[in-house]
């Protein structure tokens, strides 16, 4: 994953974390005493990160939820990256996939404009629509491979035939994206809530790091996932939280109550990995 | 489709057109006495609506292009979608996918917060991701099918295995969408550059609206597509050109050259589809 990879176990490293935090501003959670308030979206979001940035590898806004805010989300958004930590990498969780042409914009917005450390992307269109975002070589681009909803099976678990065997849609994704991997920055997503398909695709690409989400709200099992889906080096994986941190309490604790919940999944996802053993995300050696 | 397909098949109607435009606005490609200039990306979008507004039946904006250009895109394609006449439908082309709550967050962007009449969708992420743009039972809900880029075999050819049968990917898509229909609003999106996986498509989905992109720039083949698209009452289709309409000309006649070439493109689809049997967008009877 080149830069992205370098400043991602750099993170893991000095935080002693593989936990990323979502931050997904949604105003029928936020602390009431916030919403709505000048500023409030950035606020809630800062206040957030400056509760848990000795406790994370990365920060993961999903765009969904500033757009649903309007010209507010955007300009929100925008001052929360311009207020984030240097040394903490950030994911923009936008999901993009469009042809050519189209992709190149996605890209540009994603690293250009609004300077993410790294993207999440959608493999349906094809290796061409992706190549813009991989082009981007100091930049990570994480392809959805099997994702943490209940309706995710219906293409990604379909048996597929890729040459001669047959393969669930995901595992064909999976494989094509470590053959792809052209600049050596692609990685893969595959959600908590399915812990076999994760240890499924950590053995078909033991050497990409996979963003893992789905561990709070969406009730997937943190343990068993994260045993499944380390590599090597006791890393490589990105797993993310957000609704269970972000609203944690909405009342005048909500920061000190992020934090707890922050530390405590840090702690269970330190736990279950053993701490990293090497220096880098590649696998160490021994 | 319900209310968006009533929209669009007076649109067909009153215009005789099956053409969309897409307002792709892109700073390397537009007239250079408008670029950079203050508000030039809505001068730009609603002087080619100006232009055209009677040989279409329906605007396409793609975020991608807006999101390219940062917070002024975003201001920009609000002021675009204030202005358009409200006789012409509108999709707004994100290709977006998440899950659950998050996906609902992405409808609300696409269909409260910037108020389009259509949204493209990815459907990797599975049926239950799409339900939430789906729920908006006036709006119409165009599922990617088998995309225009030439790299959308990649997956979407996989041979796949439902049931007994197998077929590619995009085939078990466009099955699955026509059962999925609860709402009577969804659509698929099947490129101009693969006619004959077009009519397979038709053949499967008899009733769905198709929005067709890639007869311009991409070169598809208009005819062919046209044909093999069509539904039982001479509609049915979107099919949409973006560049080959706005870029017609960068000079002083840019308008008029994009009304020349919209026209023309216009006329080839009539000349192609036999114009409209019947008054809805339902087979007509006979």
């Amino acid at each position: 994953m080149g830069v992205f990879a370098d400043r991602l176990v750099a993170a893991m490293q000095g935080n002693s974390s593989l936990l990323c935090i979502g931050l997904d501003v949604d105003p029928a959670l936020a602390p009431p005493s916030l919403v709505g308030r000048e500023g409030w979206i950035e606020r809630f979001a800062l206040g957030i990160v400056e509760a848990t940035r000795d406790l994370v590898c990365a920060y993961k806004p999903n765009l969904a939820f500033f757009e649903a805010l309007g010209l507010d989300g955007y300009h929100g958004l925008r001052a929360i990256l311009d207020g984030l930590p240097r040394d903490v990498p950030t994911i923009g969780d936008a999901k993009r996939g469009d042809v050519g042409s189209t992709a190149a914009a996605y890209a540009r917005a994603l690293f250009d404009v609004w300077g993410f450390d790294a993207a999440t992307v959608n493999p349906y269109l094809g290796w061409d629509a992706l190549e813009p975002f991989a082009a981007y070589s100091d930049r990570g681009v994480l392809v959805l491979c099997k994702t943490s909803n209940p309706g995710s099976g219906d293409l990604q678990d379909l048996p597929t035939r890729v040459g001669e065997t047959t393969m669930p849609l995901y595992e064909a994704v999976a494989r094509r994206a470590v053959s792809e991997d052209l600049h050596g920055n692609l990685g893969l997503v595959v959600g908590a809530t399915y812990p076999a398909q994760l240890a499924r695709v950590r053995s078909l690409a033991p050497q990409l790091p996979i963003l893992v989400p789905g561990v709070g709200a969406q009730h997937g099992d943190l343990e068993a996932s994260t045993r499944a889906g380390l590599d090597e080096s006791g890393g490589g994986i990105i797993v993310n939280a957000s609704r269970g941190v972000l609203y944690a309490s909405t009342g005048e604790d909500w920061q000190t109550s992020a934090r707890a919940a922050a530390l405590k999944l840090r702690d269970r996802l330190e736990a279950a990995s053993g701490g990293r053993k090497g220096a880098s995300g590649r696998p160490a050696a021994g």
